[in-house]
């Protein structure tokens, strides 16, 4: 059977076994190709072929359903589920998602892009499916980094407790994002090294039988430690404490062995977890060799060689933190850098590798990182929780309860903060404003630029009267000139950074550039906006606000975030609280729905956040003053 | 020595053993008496006298650091740090905190009311003991309860991967608020009753000698064999697994073997954890027998009945509330009604009993409940996720990435919304109309009366086009006549109470009583305000909110939430956004900072949200009006 004759799982099911091995070979060529020009999640993927294929060789899709965990594994699902002719658009605007989407297929039955949800979407299902008497199976497909979140935690132990029918595949590739920390995945390692004792079963058996009758006192003891040592020589105690049945561990890689693993999984009731043993970037030696490098790649790439074709431009903004840390970090002892598993993604490494000791990676774990920011800011270091603004959503309420009501010096530097580009909806960084704007004693900075973020990370190592967070973007930065020595900004203050007597254009962040663009357009009709720069979202300027409001201006506020909630929201709330009725300021931010996947520049065209916008915005506010002045 | 002498641990120190123990009797004493006054805590805190001793005795707080979990349980901790003379005002506006406080003590080093932070917490105090070269203990008191929630997991997760010394006590009582649920759970009551076995440890050794000398093949299953024997035969294998040195379990009422349990433990290096096991209120036979009813208690109580004075007067929304779910759940079978943990508190007991398997106790595990609500409801059923406003703060981001992004037709009746008086600051139920306002296609509404919220649950009951939640106060019903047939309101459709030519007061939830007072204050000096009922948070009425906005009065924003991005705010969005300039907006609302406990009135007096205040802020806002007419 050749790969493209596969239109869907059906036609998985009429290859024997044996036909099975080569396909999986064609999907890794195909993945190896297509990715080469669009970029993906590659090593994932090409370390789940054969478990997919197994998947749909074994159960019925979409009757069965098929879970992935935080869905970016899900290419290989998608090509055997039809879509392999849209894999030249993976993660383009209108194209192919790059996780599972439901309005794409009806094998994809849950969405995610946040790890370690699949267990709980699998009970959902499978207590679904019995409170209306049906009969399918539920799988949840989840990788060992996922399983240290903890709501994959909360989750086994319901399910463990319930003993609803349910499968989950732990698809243990010894690395979430980054190499995997935690005692979950020592623990796993050490299941992975016995394995070939573990083959020995029927020796353990025999040497059971050798254990001589006793009587009397001893009797009882006896039984019973016949009963535990069979346990106790099955691997995965751990699961079955937790009220799972576990099975493996089995190799990933090898069909048969796989497909015999979920026969026997059949068998049993109540749930069962299969420990699948894969190895990222399987078959394609580059991300074999750096898995960490393969996760995922934005760019095309040599398929001979691996070489990366990047283009070159400035650096990044997250590298402009890493750097700016480690010089921070050179001079205050205090500072402790602490990333949920993506040092790499948050620009740690080299932090890392210069300070070991104060660079904490606690796996994916926001909730516990952000609280144990906490406690260490209490005892007197400057914890700076390095996380993305949508996984940062994770640890709202810590940073409610235990860190700002606390008022504890915890710096928070929130990556990806606006549009995220090719991850789309589930990752955009949107909602920080308006999530962290509310909590009592929380200060929230946006730079203009590079320069600037430097600038607020001094201040907010110096600032030490409760938690401070700066967010930036997920771009290259301007490149503007770096100032030779950092020095604080004064808290709650924001610049002008042109003026003029025509619209007042407030933005913070990327849109500052954007302002500005305006702003020259605007100059050559011979109109003169002011721009300023609201690098402080909370608290707010109010000299300038107030100084802004009596010149009677049109404003308006411009920002990559929930147009509900975030800036624009600030603003007319400060005016309200003052009783300044009369003022004259429009919003333009992210409207209230959820954008998906496509490149930056075409997300801030979709929700009407380009220069040409805030141009447009301005000459309709005009052509309206005209309008009722000449109604007047 | 007598309770009186005590006036700090050191007083502690310098007793024999022997007198600790009539020193416990009197502990309980106490805290019967006072507490059948004041209301509080009790079950827990009579459950942890010993416990709390053992620790004061062996250890020295405040260099060696007590981490409560929750902190409901510190009350005997209060006693032996110096503060038994203000337990008569446990609970009550600048009296005695019912947690944690770090303000009243120097011994309370981790202030909490959310459960399971105080793993991380220990994690936090433990690396920055090391970064710092200190070399005090850690030590965090954790129920079994507690141990459910995602992030104690994370912590446990990180803590036995690092092997930082710190000390968990797992103080098992087999409840959390509520009877525990969970496979752990299942796990810790196998301990228990595997206790007396456990003792024959001995018996165990002489077994594995009988075992013949093997060669060849078999030796080496043999020596593995015994090694995991002895292993096997000790309890508490998860935690082992998980780099915890396990230690119990130990009877939680016994000084001399808590004492000599502690002893033990301080020979460890690496985490440990001490299992032990408690009776909630134990050594008051009321208590015993219903240590789910005496949990927290919120009145008086005769010593010798245990019998509770409670007011007589209106049933509380929560009772409404599950009331009406019965009536509805009758006609519908796609109810499902999940809670994490407060079956009791959310008022889901009855329906419990009434349908047995569509109602879902997940144990501690916001995160968890809200993602399988999500799969259920995806699968066509009409989950009920029934929690606490300040507990939904756990379930951010799952509301947002699992729920809303699906749009799936979650139900959420968030309970506590609002203040909260006596449990203070960490469990204000002020800031879910802010955090959840600005996430995509979420709706949410809040009712004036029960009669109301009877009509919003069939609201949300018939609304099948993305999640609906209804949120209601900690308090009494008005007592309002029940319409006899619940019709589903308008989605986004507010109501004008009463009209008038004056202020106009756009109020929600208890604050349109609030509203209507000050109104009828305002008639009597000739003030003819109007009063409107905002019962959809979102989406807002659009068409009256137009109609207000020609009538050019002045409007003021009532509701008892965050000021920052609420209903205030959502309405000086929606005119800003219709370029609606020159509207006279005053918002009244919970300032930016957290409000300590006390009643409920006297938090929304500190607040200024009574009917006096609102009649001030129109008498201010015209004597302004007179002014600025007087200077024109």
């Amino acid at each position: 059977m050749l790969l493209s004759q596969i239109k869907g799982p059906g036609d998985l099911k009429s290859c024997s076994i044996e036909e099975l091995t080569p396909l999986a070979a064609d999907i890794r060529q195909f993945l190896i190709e297509k990715l080469s020009v669009t970029g993906g999640h590659l090593a994932p993927n090409l370390g789940v072929v054969e478990l997919t294929i197994a998947l749909h060789y074994c159960y019925n899709s979409p009757r069965d359903k098929f879970i992935f965990d935080v869905g970016h594994q899900a290419y290989v699902h998608k090509i055997l589920t039809g879509r392999m002719d849209r894999f030249d658009t993976l993660r383009m605007k209108d194209g192919l998602c790059g996780f599972v989407k439901r309005c794409e297929s009806e094998h994809d039955v849950w969405e995610a892009g946040h790890s370690s949800t699949s267990l709980s979407a699998a009970m959902g299902m499978a207590l679904a499916r019995d409170l209306k008497g049906e009969d399918h199976k539920v799988i949840a497909i989840i990788g060992d980094g996922a399983l240290t979140g903890g709501m994959a935690f909360e989750a086994l132990n319901h399910i463990g407790h319930e003993k609803k029918d349910l499968m989950v595949i732990l698809n243990d590739n010894e690395m979430s994002i980054a190499p995997n920390v935690g005692a979950m995945h020592n623990y796993l390692t050490k299941i992975r090294s016995d394995r070939n004792y573990l083959r020995a079963k029927d020796e353990v058996e025999q040497l059971l039988k050798r254990i001589p009758a006793v009587g009397g006192k001893l009797a009882k003891t006896a039984e019973k430690l016949k009963d535990s040592l069979k346990y106790m020589m099955v691997s995965g105690v751990l699961f079955e404490e937790l009220g799972f049945k576990y099975l493996g561990p089995v190799d990933g890689h090898d069909l048969p062995g796989l497909i015999d693993s979920f026969k026997q999984a059949n068998n049993v009731s109540g749930p069962v977890l299969v420990h699948v043993l894969t190895t990222k970037g399987k078959g394609y030696t580059p991300a074999e060799e750096d898995s960490f490098k393969w996760h995922g790649i934005s760019t095309p790439y040599k398929i001979e060689s691996g070489q990366l074709l990047k283009a070159v431009g400035n650096p990044t903004y997250t590298d402009v933190f890493g750097k700016t840390l480690i010089e921070l970090a050179e001079e205050d002892e205090r500072i402790v850098a602490v990333t949920p598993a993506m040092p790499g993604g948050s620009g740690l490494v080299k932090f890392g590798e210069r300070f070991p000791g104060r660079m904490i990676d606690v796996g994916i774990a926001e909730q516990h990182a952000a609280t144990m920011c906490a406690a260490l800011a209490m005892e007197g270091l400057k914890p700076v929780f390095a996380v993305y603004s949508t996984f940062m959503q994770r640890a709202y309420d810590q940073i409610v309860h235990d860190i700002c009501r606390h008022n504890a010096n915890v710096m928070f530097a929130i990556d990806r903060a606006g549009f995220v580009g090719a991850d789309g909806e589930t990752h955009q960084g949107v909602f920080d404003i308006a999530f962290l704007r509310h909590i009592p004693n929380m200060v929230l900075m946006m730079p203009k630029d590079e320069n600037e973020l430097r600038h607020m990370m001094k201040t907010a190592l110096e600032y030490n009267d409760g938690p401070i967070g700066f967010r930036y973007p997920r771009i290259n930065v301007p490149g503007v000139p770096l100032d030779a020595e950092l020095v604080p900004l004064p808290i709650g203050s924001w610049e002008i950074l042109r003026d003029g007597d025509g619209p007042i254009i407030i933005a913070v962040g990327p849109m500052v550039q954007v302002a500005e663009a305006a702003a020259d357009t605007l100059k050559r009709e011979g109109v003169q906006a002011a721009v300023v720069n609201a690098r402080f979202l909370k608290p707010l300027d109010e000299e300038m606000l107030m100084e802004l409001a009596r010149r009677n201006q049109h404003m308006i506020v411009l920002e990559e975030a929930s147009q509900a909630g975030s800036l624009g929201s600030a603003v007319l709330e400060f005016y309200a609280q003052r009783d300044l009725s009369g003022l004259d300021i429009s919003l333009m931010g992210v409207p209230d729905r959820f954008i998906e996947h496509g490149s930056i520049n075409e997300q801030l065209e979709e929700v009407g956040l380009t220069a040409e916008d805030v141009v447009r915005n301005v000459h309709k506010h005009r052509a309206g003053q005209s309008l009722r002045l000449a109604k007047e």
